[in-house]
């Protein structure tokens, strides 16, 4: 997508010297647009696990290009197997991490070592491009929804909950996809953006994102959603998700199955946009088999974000002394997820629904 | 209650002058422990609307002496009027405002002008004095709900929202009494202090006050109550409220409503505690008669906290030039609510419960 008419994407290969990996530094923006240059396994594992590159896909992408960086330093298969397992270690609820390194473990195990590097950074590519095609695909399947929601003389709202926009992907994002496809569309819309704490992707990422390509918005607390559902202010809400059950509960943000809950109280349609690379085909009950990530709890007492002089600062918003939690995630069960959108279509969050979108997987 | 052994109240009068009137300034809290100095209504009307005093139960004794102050002015019946409405006017969604000045109104118009400062005076201190007391009530009515989800080697997990404490009344608090009530009777308890965006109640008050108090907590970000309550790590949940319909809706700080919802669907026990001065017995439709006070973007946008060198800062946290909104309470049906607490007993959230404890209502 664009950044003040300049086509970006979240990842990619230096054009020049052909093996460096960029990304853009999520921890900078919406302060100022900073490219990093990753050179290292090590170097794009902490970029990971730091959430410098996040959202699930994008770290699947990244996670393939980290085992290309790797490849280069040792191409041997222990070196390629213990790098893997590394790599994979950065980040625990995402499946997409895991989903991109067993691909290219299952590309790279029969390849001679001589050969990998170069087989490697292809897969990477192919990865990143099936990725920004997934999502355009997404945009497509989730535009009907957008497009029966919308009333003349007034604009369709539609909530969103942390940030699963093309920042969080190759390109496009899956659920801000379907909102730019309807804005290109010309559908008159406007989207509710959750700050979503602690990290406030919502206020920092989604916000930027939907201003630079001109998508009307508005920032509020988390805690606002259920309040403007009960007025009728919201007619869908699109989240994104960082791992499915093959039954259809979805993994995504803390505060995510709050939405649903009050989204499920005031019918108001529940979608959640993923990829068929987000799904986990092995876990049946997303609430028992999830594993959730507990993060560091500076995240919610400490805050960072512009001074009145321009430079950006940290405060302590907790009452010194007073201890933190942190999970990041959530579980939100498949009976409040309206449907699910995908890359092939659309489907009941439900192990039929996703299997006869999925017939391979039966 | 207590700060570091010294015994305060959230407002008092002069004990040298006998009429200018004292509180502390809850906008500096818990960075520094500052008292304000009010000689003025206006000075009094600043404050609450600014909400260096705040909490539904505190504005309403503090709209009293802001009456009081008033009167030291003008005790003439048409001024004292139009003081009354212009105190009134300075936050619109807690009742107990309205209800304190109605009080005082009632007690003054048939008082000469000649001794209305000293009858208002006298009348504001019974308000004070009663709601010390009431709130003194509510802990020990509440106080059995803890006792009975105590099991032995592991402590009760309370969840509350915003600050419902001895900060936000006169004494004692409404959500924390109970909690203070069973602290005090050596219950091993644990809170969960949902931060409470975006002014941060929770964060800087709430977990202040149970800090001083010895109070055993942990702060966490308002979308991560649900995630506790699918694991059980929630026992029960205690708000407050700003204003409660004779049906039991009840309108809190924003995002109450989405942690009702998240109880409800994990049966965990959810009660409001509520003095019955918060009790407007006049509406029947908390959603559609309460008003929502919708304040400034601002305090979604910046943040205040502390600076790494020890001085006070502001940061802004949302992307530059995206507008937001800060619609500050909902309204949580009755039906999510398991029952009140008030000062008389618990109750069901219905007309019936409620009338049952106040048939003077009938």
């Amino acid at each position: 997508m664009k950044i003040d008419g300049t086509a970006y994407r979240s990842v990619w290969v230096d054009a020049d010297d052909g093996w460096s990996v960029h990304i853009l530094d999520q921890t900078r923006l919406p302060w100022s647009l900073e490219v990093l240059r990753l050179t290292t396994s090590d170097e794009a594992s902490r970029a990971i696990r730091s959430m410098q590159t996040r959202g699930a896909p994008l770290i699947g992408a990244v996670a393939a290009y980290a085992l290309c960086l790797a490849l280069r330093a040792d191409a041997t298969t222990e070196a390629m197997e213990r790098d893997a397992d590394l790599i994979n270690a950065t980040r625990p609820t995402a499946v997409n991490l895991r989903w991109a390194l067993d691909r290219m473990l299952t590309r790279l195990r029969n390849t001679p070592a001589s050969e990998r590097v170069a087989v490697a950074y292809a897969e990477a590519a192919l990865i990143a491009d099936e990725d920004a095609a997934q999502n355009e695909a997404i945009g497509r399947h989730g535009l009907p929804l957008i497009e029966a929601a919308a009333r003349p003389g007034r604009p369709v709202n539609v909530l969103t909950h942390c940030n699963a926009g093309w920042l969080a992907t190759v390109d496009w994002g899956t659920a801000l996809s379907p909102i730019y496809a309807a804005f290109n569309a010309g559908i008159d819309l406007h989207v509710w953006v959750d700050e979503t704490r602690p990290r406030n992707q919502g206020a920092a990422l989604t916000a930027w994102e939907l201003g630079k390509h001109g998508v009307p918005h508005t920032v509020v607390a988390d805690n606002a959603g259920g309040h403007f559902m009960q007025h009728g202010m919201v007619d869908l809400v699109i989240v994104g998700a960082d791992r499915v059950s093959r039954t259809g509960d979805a993994a995504n943000k803390i505060g995510t199955y709050l939405k649903a809950l009050a989204a499920h109280d005031n019918n108001v349609p529940f979608w959640v946009a993923t990829p068929s690379t987000t799904i986990d085909w092995t876990l049946s009950d997303g609430i028992r088999d999830i594993p959730i990530e507990e993060r560091s709890a500076s995240e919610v007492t400490d805050m960072t974000g512009r001074l009145a002089d321009g430079s950006i600062g940290t405060v302590r918003i907790v009452a010194a002394d007073s201890p933190a939690a942190n999970p990041a995630f959530d579980v939100t069960r498949a009976r409040l997820v309206t449907g699910l959108i995908t890359e092939r279509g659309r489907c009941e969050a439900t192990a039929e629904g996703l299997l006869a979108l999925f017939p391979e997987r039966r």
